[in-house]
C-alpha cells in the first residue's frame, strides 16, 4: 500500500522534475539562443511552466501524500532512495507551500523581463534604465520573505533558498574571519610591489581550441555536454546526460578559460549525480555553496595550479607563439595567479574574490532593509569598492551592473560563492591526503582520479542529504571552516610573492 | 458575465499556448542543439508538457466553459477575435477531448524516442533498426484513429489533423488529376532529351553568406529569427517574434538554398500573424496545406523564377567565380529548374515533386490498412519509385528512410505538401493580377510588396477561419484547384524545354 503510494509520489515528482528541467531549457535558450524579439513571450512561458510546477508541487494533495509516507520512509535506511526522497520532498514542500503560485509566477516573469533590460543597461552603462526592474525584483523578494516567519533576520529566508540551513549570522561570522585573515594577505602582497602590467592580444579562435582541449581532458564529451558563448557565463542543462555550460572570450587576457573551467566544475557535479536519481528532486547538487566549491576547485585548485600548467603550458605556447614566446610555465603560472584588486568579480583573483562577495552580502541586506534609496545603490557600491579593495569604479557597467543575479531576482545567492571557495579548500585537503599522486597526474594531463574521487564522495549523492550532512560525508565535519582556504592562499602566495607562510 | 467568462477562456488558452510553444522549443532544441545523451530524458519532458497541455485543454471544465460561450460568440462579428477564438476552440476541443491524455503523451514520447533511432538508421542505411519504432508509431496512430468515429475512410482522421475538413477522397481526386495532367509533362520533358550533368563543388562558407543575403532581402531579421544547421530542415519557433528555421548545406548543388527559402516561407507565415492573436490557438498558420503554399511559393515561384536570379545571380557569380564563370543568369535559371526524376523528395524539382507525395499518400493508407507486412515497406517504396518516377532506389537512406515524418508519427502529413504546391499557384495567379510590377520588383531585389500582400490577405488571419474559408478570402474560392499549378508548370517548362504550351 505504502509502496504504491511511494510510486505515486515518485511519478508525480518526476513530472514536476520534467517541468523544472523544461524551465531550465527555456532559460538557457533565452540567454544563449533566443532572438531578442522573443523576450516578452518567453517571460510568459517561463511564468506558466514555473507556476504549473509550483501548483502541482504545493497542492494540498501532494502535502497529504508526502505526510502519509513519512513514517514509512523513516523505517527505511536513511541513505536509501525512498527515505531520502520522502525526507527532501517533505522539507521542500514545507517551504514551497508557503509561497502562492501567483507570486512565484510573478517572480519568474519579472526576472525574465528584467534580463534584456539588464543586458541593455549594462551595455549602455545606464543604471537608471535598470533601476525600475531592480526595484520590482526587490519588492517581489520582500513579498516572498513575508510569506515566512522570520526567526532571526529576514536575509535568512533568501539565504536558505540557496544554502539550506545556513544562517546570516553564521555567514557574518565566517566573513569576519576572512576580513581579519584574508584581507591582510592582499595588503602584504601589495607591499611586495605591484605586478608587471601585461598587455596581451590573444586571438579568439586558438583560445576556443585550447579551452576545448582543457575541458575534454577534464571530462567534457560531445555526447552529454554543450559549450556556447554568452554574455554572462553559467551552467545549466536538462538532466544528468545533457549538461550545458557557457562562456565568453576576451582578447586581452585568459579570463574566458578560467570561466569555462569554473562552469565545467558546476557541470561535472550535475553530470556525476547517480543516474538512479534522475527525474527526481534529488538529481542535482545539494546547495550552491557545495556547487561553487566544485566550480572554484576546477577553476583555481586545478586550473591555477602549477602542475596543471606544467602539462598544458607547452600547448598554450604552441597556439600563441608570439604572445608567449618569452614565457615558461612558471612565469605563466605567476601571471595567472597575480593578486591585484580589480573591478569585476568573475575576473577577480583568489585573494580578492571573497571581498567582492562581502560587499554584495552587505548591500543585499541593506537593500532588503531599505537602508538607502535604491537610486543611491551605485554610490554605495562604489564607496565599498574603495573601502574594501582600494579601487575606484569608473562606470556602472564595471560596477553595480556587472552581475546578472539581481536582474534575475537572485538575492541571497552571492554569499554561496565565498562559502564555495572555503569549502573547496576543505575538500582539497581531504583529496590530497587521499590521492598523494594527484599533482603528478595533473602533470601528465590525468584528471580522472580527481573526477572519480568527487563522484564517489560528493557528486553521486545529489540532494539526498542536507548540505551539512553532505559536507560531513566528504570531509568529516558539517561546519564550513575558513581556515583551510586562508592556509592554502597564504602558502600559494608565499611561494609566488615571498610573503610570510604564517602570520 | 460572459465577457468575464471569455476572459477566463482566453487566459486558460494562453496558458495552454505557452505550453505548446514550450514543447516546440523542446523539439527544436532536440533537433538542433541537444547533446545526444539527452534523448531519453527529452522524450519524458516532451511527453509531460504535451500531456499537461492536453489535460488542461480537454478537461470537462474547459468543455463547459467553451460551451457556455457559444451563443455569446455567435452574436459577435464572425471575424472578431472573440467569435473566432470560441469557434476554433470549440472545434479543437471536440477533436482533442476524444483522445486520452495518456495516448497523447505516449505518442509524443514515442516520437521523441524514435528520432535518434531514425537519425542513426538513416545514417547507417539500416531499415531493420528503424522498423520497431515505426511499428510502434503506426500502432499508436491506429489507436488514435480508433478514438474517432470513421465516417468514410480511416485516413480521413489523420488527414484532418493537418488539413481540417479535407477528405481522403478529395485528395485522391486531385491526385488523379495530377497523374493525368502533371505526370505527362515529365515524360514530354524527358522526350526532349536529358539534362546536361552538372558536377559542382560549391564551398559551404560562401553558400551560407549568400543564403543569409537572400533571406534578409526576403525579410529575415536577427531581431526575430534564427537560422541553424540540422539534419532535416524545418521551421519552428516560440511565437510570432521568435521564428526559427533550419537548413543544411551540400557542396554538389544549391539544394540547401532552396530548402532555406522554403523554410523561410513557413517562418514568414508565422511571423506575420496578427500580434493580437499571440498566446492563443489562433496564432499560427491555419493548415499545413496553406502553410506549404507559402514555403513552396518562396522556394519556387520566387526562388526559382528568372526575375529573382536576374537580381541575385551576379552576386552568386561573385561568390563562386570558378564554378559559375561560364554562366549567365539564364543558364543558371535553367539549371535550377532542371526536370529530372530523382530519389529525394525535398530536392525534387517542381515537375516531379508531387509524384513523391502520391507515393507516400498511397503507402500511408496501405500501412494503416495493414496491406503488407511492415518489413516489406522498402520494397513497396522502391517498386513505386520505379513505377512513378522510373528510377531505382539504391539504398534505404535514399529511399524509405529519407524523411523525418514517420519517425515523428506524422502520418497524414505528406499530402499537404502537394496540396500546398497547388494552392501556391492559385494564390500566385491572384497576386500577379493584383501586383503587376511584382517581377520588376524582384529584379531590383524588392520583396516587400509580396510580403505585405501575403500579410494582408493571408498571414494576419492566423487560424481565425477554416482552411477553406481562409483560401476563399485569399483567392475567392474555398476549393483547392490543381489547374493553375499544372498551367504554371507547363508554361515554365515550355519556355525552358520547348514543350507545347497546351496539351
Amino acid at each position: 500500500m505504502s509502496q504504491q503510494k511511494f510510486d505515486q509520489l515518485r511519478e508525480q515528482l518526476a513530472e514536476i522534475s520534467d517541468l523544472v528541467k523544461t524551465a531550465a531549457l527555456l532559460g538557457w535558450d533565452q540567454h544563449v539562443m533566443m532572438p531578442p524579439g522573443g523576450a516578452s513571450l518567453r517571460a510568459e512561458q517561463l511564468a506558466t511552466v514555473g507556476r504549473i510546477a509550483h501548483q502541482k508541487f504545493t497542492s494540498a494533495k501532494m502535502g497529504k501524500l508526502i505526510d502519509g509516507l513519512r513514517s514509512w520512509g523513516e523505517q527505511r535506511d536513511y541513505d536509501s532512495f525512498e527515505a531520502s526522497l520522502i525526507r527532501v520532498a517533505a522539507l521542500d514542500w514545507e517551504k514551497a507551500s508557503k509561497v502562492p503560485s501567483e507570486l512565484r509566477a510573478e517572480m519568474s516573469r519579472s526576472a525574465a523581463l528584467a534580463n534584456p533590460v539588464w543586458v541593455d543597461a549594462r551595455k549602455r552603462n545606464d543604471f537608471a534604465a535598470f533601476l525600475p526592474v531592480l526595484r520590482k525584483n526587490l519588492d517581489l523578494r520582500k513579498r516572498y520573505i513575508d510569506c515566512f516567519e522570520v526567526d532571526d533576520e529576514p536575509y535568512d529566508i533568501v539565504l536558505d533558498d540557496y544554502e539550506r540551513g545556513m544562517k546570516t549570522k553564521e555567514v557574518r561570522g565566517i566573513f569576519d574571519y576572512l576580513k581579519e585573515h584574508q584581507a591582510p594577505l592582499v595588503k602584504e602582497v601589495a607591499a611586495r610591489g605591484g605586478n608587471a602590467e601585461h598587455h596581451h592580444n590573444f586571438a579568439l579562435e586558438p583560445q576556443k581550441v585550447f579551452e576545448l582541449e582543457v575541458i575534454r581532458a577534464f571530462g567534457f564529451t560531445d555526447e552529454a555536454w554543450r559549450l556556447d558563448p554568452t554574455v554572462h557565463p553559467f551552467a545549466s542543462g536538462t538532466g544528468i546526460t545533457d549538461i550545458r555550460i557557457t562562456t565568453r572570450y576576451f582578447s586581452e587576457h585568459f579570463g574566458g578559460l578560467f570561466g569555462t573551467m569554473h562552469e565545467f566544475g558546476h557541470g561535472l557535479y550535475e553530470r556525476q549525480v547517480d543516474p538512479a536519481l534522475e527525474r527526481s528532486p534529488l538529481a542535482r547538487g545539494v546547495s550552491l555553496g557545495l556547487h561553487e566549491s566544485q566550480s572554484r576547485m576546477w577553476e583555481n585548485l586545478v586550473g591555477r595550479s602549477l602542475p596543471f600548467w606544467r602539462h598544458f603550458f607547452p600547448r598554450l605556447q604552441e597556439l600563441f607563439p608570439d604572445e608567449l614566446g618569452g614565457y615558461d610555465d612558471e612565469r605563466w603560472y605567476r601571471e595567472v595567479n597575480a593578486v591585484e584588486p580589480s573591478l569585476i568579480r568573475v575576473e577577480a583573483d583568489e585573494a580578492t574574490y571573497n571581498l567582492h562577495i562581502i560587499l554584495r552580502f552587505e548591500l543585499e541586506q541593506a537593500m532588503l532593509a531599505g537602508e538607502f534609496p535604491l537610486e543611491q545603490l551605485p554610490e554605495e557600491w562604489n564607496r565599498r569598492m574603495w573601502d574594501y579593495l582600494g579601487i575606484e569604479v569608473r562606470n556602472d557597467t564595471l560596477g553595480v551592473l556587472q552581475d546578472v543575479h539581481w536582474s534575475g531576482g537572485s538575492i541571497g545567492y552571492f554569499p554561496t560563492y565565498a562559502l564555495g571557495n572555503l569549502i573547496s579548500a576543505q575538500i582539497w585537503e581531504k583529496i590530497t591526503a587521499d590521492l598523494p599522486d594527484l599533482h603528478d597526474g595533473f602533470e601528465q594531463g590525468e584528471f580522472g582520479p580527481l573526477r572519480d574521487w568527487l563522484r564517489e564522495h560528493l557528486h553521486r549523492h545529489g540532494r539526498k542529504f542536507t548540505p551539512g550532512e553532505t559536507l560531513e560525508r566528504v570531509v568529516g565535519t558539517s561546519q564550513i571552516d575558513p581556515e583551510p582556504y586562508v592556509r592554502y592562499l597564504r602558502e600559494k602566495l608565499a611561494a609566488i610573492y615571498g610573503i610570510a607562510t604564517t602570520t
